[in-house]
């Protein structure tokens, strides 16, 4: 029988937990309570306590009680919780996750689902869900299936049993689910993609799919780029076709979409073939616009709908965006390959266009020449980056380095 | 057989939504594929075109193509999605909803969420979900479960497949749980509580559900309140016990927390008994601290974990607030009564902490005094909110309003 483990402060929410126990178990489902209570005892007896979780983060609960430090309590029992769901994982104990809270309970969550992989059945039940100002709490769940409880879990009601209903039959459902199981087909080349470099980027599909690869796209928008990362680490991925590299640049720069300093990482310390093209460096993005920094406000700019405002990126600041991009590259424990469309980086930056500039260009280039590894080539196109002619040599590359 | 309406753009993701198509009618349901692209054909027959979503929002597609107006399209095919499920609903023809998409996508799946019941099956597969600076899409959307696609909907690949997969066995599982019919066993009192006033909501929901009602709880944090109004118009709730109507104050004063215009009117327009207390209007709440304006920086302050900042509202702020809640409560057309805690309105306004100020709170229940119906009272107790004396009085009334 397949097994969900269920998390949550057992202390303050036992009648709500109890409820959505026994509602899992009623789709033939074993459930496996995880207590993360700090303040009290558990309304039920869970099958893993509070202070086996406290003492997995390796903290003792009765005595974290007596110092009522609450900073402390909520660090460990977080720690706690998602270390003790990721071993019932990996000791194969566990098919699925379920947690429900509200504050506490949804960062508990977040940090338990944070820790399992992409792919594995995980459901939030969240009062904060939705709410703009706690979206934190929710960055880098992946794939979990998040719902609003609408009610605070305060109290069993005809409202929040039909939202436990609800996730109850979900995590059912996908623990259940004939999953295919993912054998691969063909090797996946992950690329990553903007607005500004989607002329590239499905050209290149559109090439590596016909050549017999499976392509996944992410949006470099910060988010996507950390997915990308992450998927690379746990071995979703055989190759990359890099296309979009700008989410480096607000970790340096300011700006949003910053994926974080693992971005153009995981390729190389997985040392699966990459081909790396700096798309959309040329830009700095701003939301709102009264959010970009006064040193930039002489900088030339572009209005991309009404909320977001798009900064050129300089020479000096390409230079430098350049060396980081070759300090990371340099890691590479296998083949990289860069690629460099002379004729510009992105739809914005193209002969015409307000944030052509070539010396800002050169810029990048030339500090990726100074600085790469003699083995990792860099092949100059004189195309632009949305050119037909510079996807057949970015789809050339990938098949070459995917072959050798 | 169950029905569930699938919404996308079938121009540019028509591959995409034929697999979760097929993948949900695997599931033994029925689909009703509703098209929303503008752009092209679509690649499958879908059961209402994207002519006929134009047209249900008042609109000719093809007139609008030749106009190449790219938000009047948007705006039609948004507000025609919206208008399209809702009668699909309406009209008894679908059991549940799932849309699928990226920017674009999310905000119509958000508007076709946003006005579908709560209680209905609505799922929602998004490359934008958990991603901070788009939460804005997702506001209102209820109880719709969320799921990240992790790659962008561009290509069949197995990261896709696998969660278009989980996807469908929610939405499954969902139109086909036995979902107990809603029927009331209980009356339902709404409640609304923030940490700072929990003492007294905890207490009066205990007497309340000792005494044979059904209590939910909503966290006034801007979407419980929300959600609240949405709940009691959707006519799930018999009756109010609004004890922290602090969501009102930002829409006058700033802050973070507002609830809309709507709060504090869903009682008053269906007709339901309501118990009003002010609670926790003696604060507004600002996040981040520096975004704290210029007028308040005088104030007297509570820094709330690090990123909150809590300002007093003034004599002058609470005897406008009293008369905007005056001229509400005003429109009740059922029973409404005004519970008014003269030692203060929640846990920082208590005789000795920093937040206590009596001339304040007075100005709030002299505006309430001056501004209200004759007939409908304030009662004022000689004690603080979170006074068990308090909570045994807001229950009394709870009773003797459900009562009359």
């Amino acid at each position: 029988m397949k097994t969900v483990a269920v998390i949550g402060a057992l202390d303050t929410k036992s009648d709500e937990f109890l409820y959505l126990k026994t509602r899992i178990e009623r789709e033939g489902i074993k459930t496996l309570v995880v207590d993360t209570g700090i303040l009290g005892s558990p309304g039920f007896s869970p099958d893993i306590s509070a202070a086996a979780v406290a003492r997995e983060a390796g903290e003792n609960l009765e005595q974290m009680r007596r110092e009522h430090s609450r900073q402390k309590s909520n660090d460990t029992m977080l720690k706690g919780a998602a270390l003790t769901v990721r071993r019932l994982h990996e000791e194969g104990k566990i098919d699925g996750v379920i947690t429900m809270g509200g504050g506490r309970g949804t960062i508990v969550g977040g940090e338990v689902m944070r820790n399992l992989p992409v792919g594995f059945p995980k459901v939030m039940v969240s009062t904060q869900a939705t709410n703009g100002y706690a979206q934190h709490m929710f960055e880098g769940i992946n794939d979990t299936f998040v719902i609003n409880s609408l009610v605070d879990i305060s109290g069993l009601n005809d409202i929040l049993k039909m939202v436990m209903n609800k996730a109850a039959v979900t995590i059912a459902g996908m623990v259940k689910m004939e999953q295919a199981p993912l054998e691969k087909t063909r090797p996946r080349i992950a690329m990553s993609m903007l607005g500004i470099t989607t002329p590239c980027v499905s050209a290149v599909q559109r090439r590596l799919e016909q050549a017999g690869f499976e392509t996944l796209v992410f949006h470099s928008n910060g988010l996507g780029g950390t997915c990308m990362e992450k998927m690379i680490r746990q071995g979703w991925i055989d190759g990359t076709a890099d296309i979009t590299t700008a989410e480096l640049t607000p970790g340096e720069l300011g700006g949003i979409g910053y994926a974080g300093p693992e971005r153009l990482t995981g390729g190389a310390d997985m040392g699966i073939p990459q081909v790396v093209v700096p798309g959309a460096m040329d830009i700095i993005d701003f939301a709102p616009p009264e959010s970009v920094p006064e040193k930039y406000l002489d900088r030339r700019f572009i209005m991309h709908v009404t909320s977001l405002k798009v900064v050129r990126t300089s020479v000096s600041e390409n230079r430098h965006m350049g060396k980081l991009m070759a300090g990371k590259l340099n890691q590479s424990k296998g083949k990289a390959v860069v690629a460099f469309p002379l004729r510009g980086l992105s739809a914005n930056d193209c002969e015409g266009t307000p944030f052509y500039d070539r010396e800002a260009d050169m810029a990048l280039l030339e500090a990726l020449e100074e600085n790469l590894r003699n083995d990792i080539p860099i092949y100059k196109y004189d195309c632009h980056i949305n050119d037909e002619a510079f996807a057949d040599a970015v789809a050339g590359l990938v098949q070459k380095v995917m072959i050798s």
